[in-house]
């Protein structure tokens, strides 16, 4: 209650702040109830709606840190590491190192002749992996849809994709994300270890959560649902079996436009490879058109919604922290269409 | 001076809180002026200095923000991106995309046949690169120095390398960092658009530049010295000329000592690869008993303090923003001993 | 005069061989004089002229080796070695090594106490590099020309390329080469050290060297074209300006389609990376319409001949060996479109 | 009957061009019955008993070809494709593609503008690949063993590895190999489709083979053994449990010493990863001191034998092939300690 309040004031003045002459619901700029937002933010956009967060949201959102406690929702990465079979397989290569570097004999001035009496050497790495591994934000040029291949705001994968990644709404335009953010805690609510296999989480199960954990989400609110799935990662996410098991639970499209069009949720996150459940169900699928992954059509394509990946909301569930600053910036990387192990944290 | 005063309030603050038993400088725990840190966290440690981090400290770091502004210190990164050419090369290769899906037809439920009517697709791709390319943070792991190759707090290259990188004080051991962070814009100071190569930045102009913005570094800061190499960064550090004439500008021994030692800065970083001039004279390279790398050797492995290298500091420079949050989370790829393409933020 | 008079007799053998029901000239299959090949094996052939080699002309070529001496064509690769700059960059990773394997401590039976009490260990090397590099072959599905993109025999990009290269006349559809050879010293003939920059060898130079040489090409034989390039390779090609200087000298249409309409060479290739003249004349642009590479066009696309680049062919000119027959086996490495980092042999 | 003569001809022929003043077993230079080879080819030899290849040996072997009949022994290599884990994983990436190139945009001669009218374009691939995939000739650099890992003729991985592979005995110092093959089918003589796991083949075994198949081993072979495994590669070894079943099966230490010491082969090869039976019987192991591949540590380290791995024996053993030209090429690469994705030919 207490902070629900304080954020309720904080957006006040925020709405106060960012007043631009939209009239727009909940002190957003261009969300309106019951619509979400959509390709709302003019024709060579590649942001989406996190052109919501303002100076005064960013401030708003600090002002929820009253204890300087951070959470790592980062889940550490390597050659064993679970991921989407689809993508390409990771390795991390001992590049240069002392031993390699002193049998090498290629750069002299590692050398004592060379002036190295004192034996300095370095280790560095070489690494192959995939734009979509480990804790992953999926940029609003990953997903294309339609006869066009258009992605948000009607990009098109023809004029805009290429040899080297995407050219529009690559992961360099993805802002710096500093926001209010919500854990709802699905599993805790539902008293399980984790999800069961294509579990569909509800709009009652994320409202019957927020209620037990007395918080809310409000418009501009960085939303992350709990499924359990992150406890069986371990040190690197290696028990492919467990966690496959529990990886297919989440959102549909109900309690995803729910949470869009009805709450304002700024994103959508789990701690699962891909925010929604799997296989879609047939009306899921349909609404879209016919779709394998209609949730990320509707968020990434339709709405400008960025999709949070592989959270791991372990701790924060633990310690029974829900309402904190959520902090995340993406890898600098042209071309690459998710933000990719990444480190996202919680703030409170 | 304002700014100065409210954060040594913040310090007093920070002591109180943090109070430990520890009679330290400056309200570290472990630091010693005119001595700085060392191997001081126990033979298991490999934090080094960062273990300063307090919730009290990010707090009062955070308390800098006054007006939610956020700025991007992280550099782009693509294949033509200027780099020390001992580092492998980069590519960012289109790994699946919406037309070589439809072409490879590998993947039933892509198709019309397997429900795929709305034609959904997707781009991700490949990455190859070398982890100490763009913005990054070293990590403790990354330099080795002596006969027995040790790295920070003793760790050994033998014991603790291997062919998948380093498996001691690796980039997933670095914490958040979340602390103040104090701009010395020595290029400013200087008057030019960028530092001569090999040019060392002295104690004096550091001592210059702070009292020209008016701000000090005080215990647990992080101190960002620019050179003004950024600048000629643009989309994606491709003039690999102009970068390389200034990449060479730098601190030596004697600023890191006095940065460390006598100010306890929390971390040394700047605009450039490397951070230190280069190539070292010889009373540099002999201090460490023989180095090309004296700085690296002196902060990483004898001190346990991190290096930043790459932040792009144009920004803060042209707003005179000499004083702010600093905030930085590393990729999550074990073994990797540097954050690699990060983008550090400045918020104030 | 007697090695012509030699594999005269083969080839007149071969005829009596392989006669099959076609009156094509020179004991061929499917070649006209004054017209060469084209798509003219079939709507699924892959393989392009390399159909004309037989039982009978594999023992021909083979007859000519009387001494049992072998060439190696091949020039070594690695991550210094010159390449087409629009290729992928190059890189050897020791991936497992014994110190590696040692210190990384994840495989039980390399250890001790898992009955490694000899210490067995091993090198293995990661290896990331492009599939046009050293020693190639050009494949049928390497060059699409026209707005359908298509390839030999009229497959397209679009039907038959992917997120995995090409599914169509991919390396692997290249049969074993094994053919009568014949050297083309064009640098000798002019006595230079190597042919200028950009120079075009003309079907004079070809004539007056296979004069001076005393050989012929006859239908069926693989023509290969000495600029003397490869003289600047060295150990690994890492003198890019010396090779640079004269990898740009070739033939042009002129020359190409005399070897291959008026003398029936089964494939043409050259010591540099692209066999052709470049940049193209106007003439020879736009006699396929306007391409900045015409003889691959006409070559690969039209003709369905095979193109071979950087054979390296200083040895067979110093030694006089202007005959001989010819191996060349490529990567069995499927959607490759070109034999990469090969070792054709001469064998005489 | 009939060729085993025709070969030992060849081999009295060759004992008398290559006579030297060596008083050898077999026509060979330095193989000594009851005792092979060993590091008898001097302190600077990286070529092992490949340096028995004299021009004499390899004409002899080419007269074995009375066909012209072709036989390609290499198995196709993909992403999908079955390989010993502890190798890093493959992936063949379009590159450059038409579509890719156009949407890109990133080469002004390309375009039509640029005088590219005709729309020429290509595809070139990248290639993330490991040096031990597919079919394979195992290089001396590949195995260490003992404390101070040394390879073949005593080099050590602390002197001549390093970060970018090995620097003696590498691939690039493999010589051409053109010799006789014969072609053991153990699996056919045993009378099933594939020998089964861990199968260790015996004397017995290779007696019985050659005895059925008529021809026998003379100084100077090339073995191959036929388990069978490959016939369950299909187009690209994607059934690994299949393969997996059968691959273990293969040759102990003393059918190896039998074929070297005894008979004088040049290489031992089968259609398997590994060529010799695993795991190793205590007997097998302790000989070498304690091994997981006494096989491969007697050939490679203390023979100076090569080992030619995963070579498809099926066509030969359908059409009875037993002897044929083997000819076999490496990839150029310095560095790596295996030619891989090869395709070895079967003349005859």
């Amino acid at each position: 209650m207490r902070v629900v309040s304080r954020f309720l004031l904080a957006v006040t003045v925020l709405a106060f702040v960012a007043g631009n002459g939209y009239a727009q619901d909940g002190g957003m700029k261009k969300w309106s109830k019951g619509k979400g937002w959509g390709w709302v933010w003019g024709p060579q956009d590649e942001v989406g709606n996190l052109n919501e967060m303002t100076d005064a949201s960013r401030l708003a959102a600090l002002k929820l840190v009253t204890q300087g406690k951070v959470y790592d929702l980062g889940l550490p990465y390597d050659r064993y590491s679970y991921k989407w079979p689809g993508h390409s397989p990771g390795e991390i290569m001992s590049f240069r190192s002392p031993a390699g570097v002193r049998s090498q004999k290629d750069l002299p001035f590692t050398t004592p002749e060379g002036g190295n009496t004192g034996i300095t050497a370095w280790h560095s790495n070489a690494i192959f992996m995939n734009d979509n591994v480990a804790t992953q934000i999926d940029g609003l040029g990953h997903i294309t849809h339609g006869p066009k291949n258009e992605f948000y705001n009607g990009f098109t994968s023809d004029e805009w994709g290429g040899d080297f990644g995407v050219r529009k709404a690559d992961v360099t335009t993805i802002p710096p994300i500093v926001a209010r953010g919500v854990l709802v805690d699905v599993a805790g609510f539902k008293n399980v270890e984790a999800l069961p296999s294509s579990y569909e989480i509800t709009v009652a199960d994320i409202e019957g959560a927020l209620k037990a954990q007395n918080v809310d989400v409000t418009p501009g609110t960085v939303v992350l649902l709990r499924t359990g799935t992150a406890r069986y990662w371990g040190e690197n996410g290696r028990d492919h079996a467990k966690i496959g098991q529990h990886d297919s639970a989440g959102i549909g499209l109900t309690a995803a436009k729910w949470l869009v069009e009805e709450k304002g949720a700024l994103m959508l996150g789990s701690d699962t490879s891909g925010l929604e459940y799997g296989p879609p169900k047939p009306a899921d699928s349909q609404a879209v058109g016919g779709s394998f992954i209609p949730v990320h059509v509707y968020l990434l394509v339709q709405q400008g919604v960025h999709i949070l990946e592989f959270n791991n909301l372990e701790q924060l569930a633990a310690d029974r922290v829900y309402e904190f600053a959520y902090i995340l910036t993406t890898n600098a990387i042209r071309g690459t269409v998710a933000g990719t192990t990444l480190r996202p944290l919680a703030l409170r």
